[in-house]
């Protein structure tokens, strides 16, 4: 290993995917009313920011890998139960794309979704810090309702 | 580049100092009393999560380079100014040591802080997500006061 070799792309979606459980089970423990309706400052709501992460999970896999894109949309559902199906939908996909991503096109720049000029690699890693930055705010969201937020270290 | 040489230390260091400066100007925007006093649903206040990152991100750097490591300790401040301040100190010495350490530590196990058992590279990336993750927090703290937070995107 030298300092050139540092993550691999195994590595980054394992990270990715350890992350995407505990997000997983932040949207679980929110109360199905809350998750769709509470919010802090004129914020959104969690599940509004949780169907952003998914509009742009497996979209943002593709279109690195294929170098297509097309415009971004949110995912879109009103319930619990539908918004973990499309959460847990995208998981056994981004194991099998995530490792078909030619390795030249981490570094290519795209268009991504028709607006954001950046390479793959950099894509990718604003959709996994989005998820973090969105799923701290969820956190709060859980504080001010007087839930306790899983772990935030246990990533299992 | 191949799947296996995905994200050097160059670029983590780069991405990591980004999140940084995004993370000040989250600092920046409270007010000093809100900074220290202001928190939702019983949790710290973001100078209390700001001292933890400062407490965290050197003394990280240095244990993962030397695989000596002391107990955690938050850094302390009661002025915003100071806390700023300290910040800033850890710029400077995290671009110059961060390229010196030898690339097999990233690999290695320590019990980071005598306490967290895992590879280097682990707990490089555990203290950039956490920053990540209370910054989030922070986010919503200062929409809970009227605040507009700076653009999550903008990492300049």
């Amino acid at each position: 290993m030298t300092t050139e070799t540092l993550v691999s792309a195994d590595a980054l979606l394992e990270g990715w995917q350890a992350h995407r459980r505990l997000t997983r089970r932040t949207i679980e423990a929110f109360p199905e009313d809350k998750l769709f309706e509470f919010s802090i400052g004129g914020m959104r709501s969690f599940a509004a920011m949780a169907l952003e992460m998914i509009g742009m999970a497996m979209p943002t896999v593709e279109g690195v890998a294929s170098g297509r894109w097309a415009p971004f949309e949110h995912a879109k559902t009103e319930t619990k139960a539908e918004l973990l199906a499309l959460w847990d939908a995208q998981t056994a996909p981004l194991n099998e794309l995530f490792p078909k991503i030619p390795p030249a096109r981490f570094s290519e720049v795209d268009k991504a979704f028709g607006q954001w000029e950046m390479p793959g690699l950099t894509i990718i890693q604003y959709a996994i810090d989005n998820e973090i930055h969105h799923r701290g705010e969820g956190y709060v969201y859980l504080r001010a309702l007087g839930i306790e937020p899983p772990p935030f270290w246990d990533r299992a």
